[in-house]
Parts: structure tokens; C-alpha cells; sequence
């Protein structure tokens, strides 16, 4: 299968069959149109506005999204075409269709660098608009290197989006193949069907052959932003021996795939020589597969980590096609027991270091944190990264807060995720019930980007995301109100939802009841509520206000004599 | 169905389906034989033993489980046999082998009263057995009214357990028909099947007909502490229209369950009439079933909550059959614009008032609590509960972080039941995925209750609990060492762990095999930090200790010069 072309056209209706009350509208400010997704509702309300990271539907995946950035980097003319690394070494079996001209920087092209020099650019726009912001916020924001705009010059379909702490908390997804299993057609599919349920990026992990053609398919049908490890390739072409990889073997990957569009690069230069031997004592080692292959060959060379010693060039590399930096954190914790431990944070401080210099080349960054971590030391993480990388987004691996549930590990993860958003973390990456088990097939993705849409959404809430609490008050309102549909509408999930109650009501009228199956009719404690406002509302008293007033004069009477009665014995 | 006489015997086999290298052991007191679950694990590595409520399995439900605590109760020498209610009411279609004895305390028979005199049961000893704690150290909690016991004198079939702060976390599975749809068959089952998985109580809330016989089904075949809302019964009693309750009808119902054996009584005394008026400008009112019950019956008749009024004799019928208080949160709030309101708070103060009370009593307490909170809001809950309520053992359900996924509301749950566990809560209501939508089936019970394990166990790690890691370290040391079998045997739920391994390498090979489907072989971090190890072993350093000695050399020259190397231009 690999290699192979995919046949398919991405449905249309997909997006219809997931939102079935909901439709892709614009809003446009003159200078961007924005996605969004709106929710319509019955009973008169409003209909409900929500982020949208759905992308349009309907291309011929053969043919790829439109650029949609095009003449906003053209416009800017500072990039120049170049001929790409595909073309020179030999291409892989591309439609024509997906061919797109390569351009790379003459300088720093980076959406820092636009934001430095006091321009609001297109994509910061877009940004706002898309998060009810100000343009001029955006651009500050992005200027102090506390938020990121990942847009790489040659992945002109991306739809701008934020990570930040003053924005909505995002999620990643990753996929890719491995060299066990799944094709093409598996990723590109799993792109269109994780930004369908709310994916804010995907990171292409694919590690099997055909890794460029692969990315490629990914990168121009993606409406967010791509993000890869290089190093994978890397070590691909040295024929899997880590003790094999050159620093010139890197740094042509990280041209290659740059020169492909990927908006950010997961780079382990914080995985010291010095650091390797902290680790010897834990109970899981070194678990991230990138910092496990730099900590192989610094110790078989017996060098220091070569994205490291030449992190300044690979800063030039990204500040001319504005591929962000995704700083790895190699020596994370693979169990609680590892957690917070000497090396886990002897990397991030170096991933501190490394944020600055990337700033003085105007390359953008966020950190990357873990891993598995009980509640109660979660806090310390937050703290120690927004401290030590000042302020740099931080993009965090659930962190999982037990090692006791392989199955279940969207869950465990989920409940670290959301506090850690709370605390200010700015992406979420996605954990499957596939962790730590297998590869997630589609209905594993699905789990995992709800499970994680969920613990974003509940940190916006609880960082007060101005926007956030507008969607819990319209589907709890719908469900004080009996309006069913509206519920499920509303729902993360539509036609799960749906599905959940019509296995024990499944008649239509249950669906304009004014009870469900949980308490049955006489038992509902909303129609009692209900009921309680009529009572009020005979009395004359016509709204909930109202009914209070009302109310009052016997609680008056109550308020004078709170004792407790006591009962003659 | 209702009525009719489940045909099945509990299958033992189901303990060995679900836990496929585990058995169930004994850990002798002399005094007390107290359960766990004893897990296999493969190269030289010890046993782990684990907390085990799945009671004994391969009983006939017609028969019920053993009466475990018969001679406990009967030693103490201060309990009378009485006829019990359903007797003189006429009975339901009950088997023989269902029928016990009822007695009934001649004073208070609680365990508090034992507590507070000095005395360690054999109930309390099994509890500091079963959780590795001192009885004297139990028993002070107990009298403290930090934690409870609950074991009715009438269920003799109880295995002991607590529920406090210093315990650790427990869990509760909500079980009972509704009007709607089920039936006793599906509720024993539901029962057993909840245990299996975890669950340290059960709650029958059923509201149809035939509650009386269905919870005595559950109650002779539950090894878990039941609980039961009795004013959904007494409301049957009067055909479902709340302002015709009595507090008379209420009163029967507590002593027909009662001596029934139920271990713990939601009541909701502290929805007092001046606080219903609190509830008319909510989002969503009233979304507890008790709670507005008890609110309609309040303005119907303009008196105070009946509960309320009689509570001292309410407190009478508990010591005596010793059925604890979980003081019911009638006005918990049902959506995140509802949280921590005055109403909410209103009530919770008076739950507070309550304990004081039922405590004069020896009746043991715990409270209630909610229900929908964003995660920033969820702490003020626990300490206020902690300050009014005296250290009662709080008691949860969630709560729920948005509302914004319903289907997915075991996970929307568990992120704040497991903060709120770290947080102090001590007992955890589920969530299942069917909330607000249907009546959970047996995979919906199930997926509540491992996502509440999950929730629970969290918090038992942040909060430090001392043999909660060893289960965490168990796994991840398996994980690590590739021992498949073993890390399937050690989940929460090795079945589905297996499962989801297999789909990808189904392989039996593959079960040995020193990587996993989401990296291969040459990619497998794991693999790479054990060849770390074994290439500091080459060197003549046998231990992860040496190995870390045997790098320092190293790590000393880097750390002299740990400036960036910067490349010439």
C-alpha cells in the first residue's frame, strides 16, 4: 500500500453526517475570512457560534486544499523560489496535483519577525477574528515569543491559528505511519477525520518508508498547522543506526521537510550528554523515541548533541520558511515514578537557553513538557517552564496522572491535560486509548481528540476564556428546556449523544418529552422546577425574579426562627 | 419482568474473565479474613496485591452471599430481632434461601458508638487490614466522624470498608430501575458487575415498581455498602405527587429499609424553603430528583422541609440499625452557571448543622456534594465542606469540569472527581457515559466505573496515599522490561488492554517482542535505553548505578564548558 496513490475524495458530507444542525460560515473582517462552525438552535434562540478547525470539506485529496496564504506571502516579497530537495534527489510518485512552487526567505520570514517590526500581518488577523481578540494583541503577543503563529511560507493551505496562553487552549493529534503497519490512505484519512472533531494541529510521526511522499499527502490537504520530528527521517537514511546520524544528515531533513511546508519541528537539543547519566536510575528510562536516538549517539560518539552544538544554524534554517520550533523534551518521565526528576528538568532549563537563542534569530518556539505526573506535581512543571523559558507556550503530553490503566490512557491524561491547561499550557497533545498499546485506528482518534476537546475546554473555562462559558450555558439552557435536539446538537459529539438516548427512548416523541429515561415522568427534576416557576408565575408573579420575590415572605419567616425543631419525645 | 426471579447464578468464571492472572486472596488477622486481589507477574517479580471489592463470586442469587458479619453483630449483644415491615405489609415474591433475620438496636448500634467508647470492631479491624492502616488508628477516625463504616446491622452479607479522607478514595456505582425501562435481573447484575470492576458501593435508585423486592435482591447479594434516596419510595407510596407526602410515609420507608439493611440513607434536610427562592434565577433550578421533591413540597404546603423538622427522630431510626447519613446536595448545581451559587452554599452550611446533630446521635455522616463545577471553582467546594461540615467525609458526584459532551460526561467527570479527590473528597459518585441521556447498560456501568478507579487512584497518588504508587511503579517497571503479559495483567482492565495490543500485533510473538507497534524495532526507545545500559555494562559497569558513575567522566567535561558552541560563519 505504501506509496501507493489514494483513491478517494474527502467527503463533503462528513462534516454533515459529525454536525448535523450545523454549517462552515465566515466571518469575514474586510481583509480575512473565518471559519467558523454555527449551531443552529430551535425555540427561538440564537444560533451558537463555535471554533472551527474542520477545513473545507469536499476536495479531491489528489488535488489538495486551496493556498489559501498564497498571495499574503507572495505579497510580502520576501521569499524567493528555490528548487526543492524532492526534485533534486528524486521524486516519489506525487500527482500533479499536489505539486506546489517552493519559495524560501531571504531573511527571517517569520511571523515574530513581522510582529518585532510592529506589523499585523494577515495571519495575526485571521488569529483574531478566529478568537474574538485584537489584531494589535495578537501581534504583541507573538512579538514577546508568549504566543506562536505556526505558518511555514510553503504550507500556504493552513487556516492561521494561535498557541498561547492568553488564547484557547489547542490540541494536537498525531498520526503517521509506522514500519509495522497502516498506509497512506490511513494518515490522510486521520488528518481530514481529527481536524474534523477539533484537532487544532496533527504531528506527522511517521516513521515507516515513503516518509516524505506521506507528508507530503498530509501537508497539502492540512487546514492546520503539520508538525513532524525530523530526526525520524533522519535515521531512516542512515539505515535505523542512531550511531550513524551526521549532522549533515540532519540538517538536509530539516531543509527537506521545511521546504515541504511543516509548520514546526520537534528538535531534542536538550538532550545533553551530561543529562543521559541522570537517567540510568529510573524506573522508564528514556521514552521519547527522539531523545532516546541523541542520547545513543552522544554516547557512542561520546560528543555532545549535535542539534545542539549547531543550534544556531538550524535557527537559520527555520527563521527562512518560518517553521517553528517544537523544543522535544527527550528525557521526559515515562511513569509516575519518574516524574519532575533531575534530568526531566536539568532539560527544560536547557530548553530555556534554547528559546532565547531561537528569539535572537526570530524563530518562534514553544517547549514541549510531559509525560506521566501525579496531580500534585503538575503545578510545579507550569511554573518551572514559564520561569525558565519565559513565558514560551508550553505543549505538554497529557501529562498522564497513573500508570495503572493502558486502555484507558485518553482518561488518565485527560485529567492532567486539563489542569495543566488551567495552569497555562497552550496545546494539549492528544493522548489514544491506544497508548502505550498499539497504533490508534479512526475510532481510536475520535476518543482521543473528544477526550482532549474536553480537557482544553474545561482550562478555558477555568482560565475564563471570555468566549468559552457561551456554549455550557446554551446546551445546559437546551437542557433545562427540554429542547433534545438542541442538546445533542450542542454536544462535542452530535450523533453520539444522539445515539446514547435513543437506546433506552428511542420514539420521536421521547425527544420532545419533557423528561427522559434517567428519572421516567413523575420523577423529572426539571419539570418539577418547572413546575415550581408555574406556581410562582399563578401567583402573579411572571418571571424567575419575580417567583424569588415571592418567595421571600416565607423565607423571612423561616429566617427568624432558624433553629432546628425538635420534636416533643 | 419486575417481580419475576432471576434465574442465574452469578458466574464465577466472570473474576477470572476479568482478571485473567489473578486470584482472590485472604490476608488473616486472626481475628478478621479480609480479600484481595493477588496479581501474577512473570520473571522473578513478586506478587502484587491489590484492594479487591468483587466479593465472593459463583453464589446463587437466590441464596445471597454469606452473612460475613452475623456473629460480629450478634457478639455485641445489643441488637433485638424484630418483624420486619415487608412482613407485616404483606410480602413480595422473595426466594427462602433471601430471607434473614431483622433486628433492630436497643440503643445506638452504630459503629461511631463503638468508636467513640473505646472499642475496635472486627468491622473496623478489617478495615485497617484491608487498607494497611492501624485498627486504633480506624477507630479514632470513626469516633472523630473523619470517616465512616457504613454497615447496617441488617446486612450481614457487608464486607467492611471506610470512607474518609485519610482512606483511601473510594467510589460509588449508581445502580436501580427507573419507570422507564430494566429490571431486577439487570440490577443484580449491574451490582455484581459494578464490584467486579471496582465499585465500593452502590446506590439503588430505583424509582418503578417493585423497590422494595428489588432492593432486597441487590441487598443479600451486595458485598458492598448500599445506599438508596428513600424518598423516591415513600413518593410511589403516595402515587407520585410530591405535595401529598407525609412526614409519617417518610418515616415507614426509613425503617422498612432500614431493616432491609441499606447502609446509607440520602437525605436531603438541608433544602430548607428560604433557599428554594435561591434557585429561580438558575440556569437550570433544581436538578436533584430528592431535592425538588422536597422544594415541592415546601411551597405547596408553605412549611418547612419535613426532613428538616424531624430530624432528630430521623436520627433515632439511623443509630439504631446503624444506617449513616449521606446528607443530601438537593440544590447542587446542574451546570457550570450554577456553581457555587448562594443556593448551593446555603444548603451545604445547613448540611453542616445536620452533622452536628446526627453526631449527638452516634449516627455516622457523611455530605453530599456536587454535581457541575469548572475546575477553578472546585476547591472553595471542598473547603468549605471541610469548615462547615466539621471533617465529614465528603462525598461527590464528579463533579462535571463543562457541559458541553454529553456522552462523554464519565470523562468531563472524572478530571474534577479526581481533583476534588486530591483535594480531600473521600468518596466518588461515577458518571457513566449515558448521563443526562439514558439508563446506563453493563458497558456503560463499566466505563464508569474504571474512569472513576482512574479519578480515584489519581488522587490517592497526589495525595500520597503509601501503598498506592506501588501499583504504578508494578506496571511501568513491566512496561519497561517488555513484559507484555504482565502489563495486561496489571491494568485496570487487562482484558481490553490485550485487546487493543492484539490489533495491531496479534501476533503471540509479538508479546515477547523487546518493541511495540508504535515505533518497530529500530525505533523503539525502550530498546535504545536498555542498550544504553548495556553499553555502560560493556564498560565494566554492571548497574544502572555504575552506569550513571561511568558516564560522570563525561558528563564533568561537558559540565565545564557548557556554554553553546557557536559554529563559525
Amino acid at each position: 500500500m505504501a506509496g501507493s496513490v489514494p483513491e478517494t475524495t474527502t467527503p463533503a458530507s462528513d462534516y454533515g453526517d459529525a454536525y448535523p444542525a450545523s454549517r462552515r460560515v465566515f466571518a469575514d473582517s474586510g481583509r480575512v475570512r473565518v471559519p467558523l462552525r454555527e449551531i443552529a438552535l430551535s425555540g427561538g434562540e440564537p444560533p451558537l457560534r463555535v471554533y472551527d478547525t474542520s477545513g473545507p470539506r469536499g476536495a479531491d485529496v489528489r488535488t489538495g486544499l486551496p493556498p489559501l496564504r498564497r498571495e499574503w506571502i507572495a505579497g510580502r516579497g520576501d521569499v524567493s523560489a528555490v528548487t526543492p530537495a524532492a526534485v533534486r534527489n528524486g521524486d516519489g510518485p506525487l500527482p500533479d496535483g499536489l505539486r506546489r512552487p517552493v519559495v524560501r526567505g531571504r531573511g527571517a520570514v517569520s511571523q515574530m519577525h513581522y510582529a518585532r517590526r510592529g506589523e499585523v500581518t494577515p495571519e495575526m488577523e485571521f488569529v483574531a477574528v478566529r478568537e474574538g481578540l485584537d489584531p494589535e494583541f495578537v501581534r504583541s503577543e507573538v512579538a514577546r515569543g508568549r504566543a506562536i503563529i505556526p505558518a511555514n511560507v510553503n504550507h500556504p493551505e493552513l487556516e492561521p491559528m494561535a498557541i498561547g496562553r492568553y488564547f484557547l487552549v489547542k490540541i494536537n493529534a498525531n498520526i503517521g505511519n509506522s514500519a509495522v503497519s497502516s498506509s497512506i490512505e490511513e494518515e490522510v484519512d486521520k488528518l481530514r477525520w481529527a481536524t474534523l472533531w477539533g484537532a487544532d494541529t496533527v504531528m506527522d510521526l511517521s516513521t515507516g518508508p515513503d516518509i516524505h511522499t506521506t507528508r507530503e499527502w498530509i501537508l497539502r490537504n492540512s487546514p492546520v498547522p503539520v508538525g513532524t520530528v525530523p530526526i525520524y527521517q533522519a535515521l531512516e537514511k542512515v539505515g535505523g543506526r542512531p550511531e550513524e546520524l551526521t549532522w549533515e544528515v540532519y540538517r538536509d531533513t530539516l531543509i527537506e521537510q521545511a521546504e515541504q511546508g511543516v509548520d514546526y519541528f520537534t528538535v531534542h537539543a536538550g538532550v545533553l550528554l551530561r543529562y543521559v547519566a541522570l537517567t540510568a536510575r529510573r524506573v522508564t528510562g528514556i521514552v521519547s523515541r527522539g531523545g532516546s536516538i541523541h542520547a545513543k549517539w552522544c554516547l557512542a560518539h561520546h560528543q555532545e548533541n549535535f542539534a545542539y552544538t549547531h543550534f544556531r544554524e538550524i535557527c537559520e534554517i527555520m527563521q527562512a520558511y518560518d517553521v517553528s520550533f517544537s523544543l522535544g523534551d527527550g528525557l521526559r518521565p515515562g511513569s509516575i515514578a519518574d516524574a519532575n526528576d533531575e534530568a526531566q528538568f536539568a532539560e527544560l532549563k536547557t530548553q530555556g537557553e534554547l528559546t532565547r537563542i531561537a528569539w535572537e534569530h526570530d524563530v518562534q518556539v514553544m517547549n514541549e513538557g510531559p509525560g506521566h505526573v501525579p496531580m500534585h506535581l503538575i503545578r510545579d512543571n507550569m511554573e518551572k517552564q514559564l520561569e525558565w523559558c519565559e513565558e514560551a507556550p508550553f505543549y505538554t503530553l497529557g501529562p498522564l496522572t497513573t500508570d495503572i490503566a493502558p486502555g484507558y490512557d485518553h482518561i488518565t491524561s485527560a485529567i492532567g491535560a486539563a489542569m495543566i491547561g488551567w495552569y497555562g499550557t497552550a496545546m494539549l497533545c492528544y493522548v489514544t486509548p491506544k497508548e502505550h498499546l498499539g497504533l490508534p485506528n479512526r475510532e481510536d482518534v475520535k476518543a482521543g481528540v473528544i477526550a482532549y476537546k474536553i480537557a482544553a475546554h474545561a482550562a478555558d473555562l477555568a482560565k475564563g476564556h471570555p468566549r468559552a462559558q457561551a456554549w455550557d450555558d446554551a446546551l445546559s439552557k437546551a437542557r433545562f428546556e427540554f429542547r433534545w435536539e438542541d442538546q445533542f446538537n450542542l454536544a462535542l459529539d452530535p450523533v453520539t449523544a444522539r445515539a446514547y438516548h435513543d437506546e433506552t427512548l428511542p420514539a420521536d416523541g421521547a425527544k420532545v418529552a419533557h423528561f427522559c429515561s434517567m428519572c421516567g415522568p413523575k420523577f423529572c427534576s426539571m419539570e418539577i422546577t418547572q413546575q415550581l416557576r408555574d406556581f410562582a408565575a399563578q401567583r402573579g408573579l411572571s418571571t424567575g425574579q419575580a417567583a424569588a420575590a415571592g418567595m421571600q415572605e416565607k423565607s423571612d419567616e423561616f429566617r427568624r426562627r432558624p433553629e432546628l425543631y425538635v420534636p416533643a419525645k
